[in-house]
């Protein structure tokens, strides 16, 4: 048994409620599991985000506890079959989960097939190596940039190509990870919203409504389409601070 | 004598050349000053923008000097009379500025009122407390945020308004400055692209062709116009991690 991942984009997609785009990967991904971890730290009021993703959890039968309920998240963890890790400020979210001592638990138990992790936008980002391809301003510091590290490369949650018509000086996503790319020899993969990543051990497919663009250094962005498989992703060396 | 600023925004305004819509601004702030150092570390290729920076400084007979041309950037501050921080990357920024250890150097001339500092983009959000409020990727890990904190408020540079025309289910840039509010309670002023803030010793005004927001915690955030006086957000306090 190898690592089971659901990893979406985002987790509300225009003009459709929270999750809803991407209900049945989510039952496909829990399948007979009917409790389920949630992460509440990237946003500031831990219950009322709770609540929120109950409300989407709760009608399909599955218990959504909230770790911050628990008075030791980490021991929590040792049991849990399934982690819902929100989305919200990644910077925020990291210090918390490196304050409560979380990220080795949930990488071993992970690798171990011990343990499903399902992340939305930050929550994603959070399964890569490092936070290194947020979208998320740095509110807080966290001790170290490091993430779970649940896969080799880099996700840019809610990837999308400039608009023609703004007038704005400002970097373009696409600029910002060429950025990255210059100083980390990493593979971004830029996910639109609605787009999401389902890996089960050594598969790795790009699922949802939309594509995404892989991004790698010196060389041109290439488009992936919704279904594609993406398991050479897994293989691929990830080399930081690499000028 | 005191502090003396200049902050810009951004360094290009649409449809104008690079600073073109600065420069009464530049003269003004660097008087008869005929050699100004250039940090051009947000950026990966230190000669091509030290080059390009050159191009609109050297017709008004200012010799503009890269530090990473010198052998040893530290003394050539100790010396300098004038310092422009150009925009970039701001974690790449400021990692370099620790790993060449020039912020103590610069702050304590600056507030000596031995060197002028000018920054865009950012330069500009170099000059805060810290780089909590860029909007840039965190594409590699400085040792601290803390940064030359010249000015004891943070600046949002490139502030806009989300566009209503756009289906993007991200956090627009008002959301990502109340979540920094949630974390900090320290005012920010979000500066659109054209504006500029000009500090001389205990007073501060903003300029520029367009104005600014100015954002605080629990309050509603206020329009600024170019030519107000802000030096009352000299002597507000700042309180960084303060849920």
């Amino acid at each position: 048994m190898g690592s089971e991942l659901l990893l979406l984009s985002n987790s509300t997609v225009h003009g459709m409620t929270y999750l809803e785009h991407a209900m049945s990967a989510i039952q496909e991904f829990l399948g007979d599991i009917r409790k389920v971890y949630f992460a509440p730290y990237a946003l500031a009021d831990y219950d009322d985000y709770t609540a929120k993703a109950q409300t989407v959890f709760e009608p399909l039968g599955i218990s959504l506890v909230g770790l911050h309920t628990q008075e030791k998240p980490q021991e929590a963890l040792k049991e849990a079959k399934a982690l819902f890790v929100g989305g919200g400020n990644s910077f925020r979210l990291l210090k918390s989960l490196q304050q409560l001592n979380l990220l080795e638990v949930v990488r071993q138990r992970v690798e171990a097939g011990a343990l499903r992790y399902m992340g939305s936008s930050a929550g994603t980002n959070m399964a890569c190596p490092t936070l290194r391809t947020t979208n998320d301003m740095p509110i807080v510091q966290p001790d170290s940039f490091a993430s779970f590290g649940l896969i080799p490369f880099q996700i840019n949650p809610h990837y999308i190509e400039p608009d023609p018509r703004l007038v704005y000086m400002g970097e373009t996503r696409k600029d910002r990870l060429e950025q990255f790319l210059e100083e980390n020899d990493v593979a971004i993969l830029g996910m639109r919203e609605g787009a999401w990543l389902r890996r089960s051990g050594q598969k790795l497919y790009l699922n949802g409504t939309v594509g995404a663009r892989l991004f790698r250094r010196q060389q041109e962005s290439v488009e992936i389409e919704a279904g594609t498989d993406l398991s050479w992703l897994l293989d691929l060396p990830a080399r930081f601070d690499q000028k």
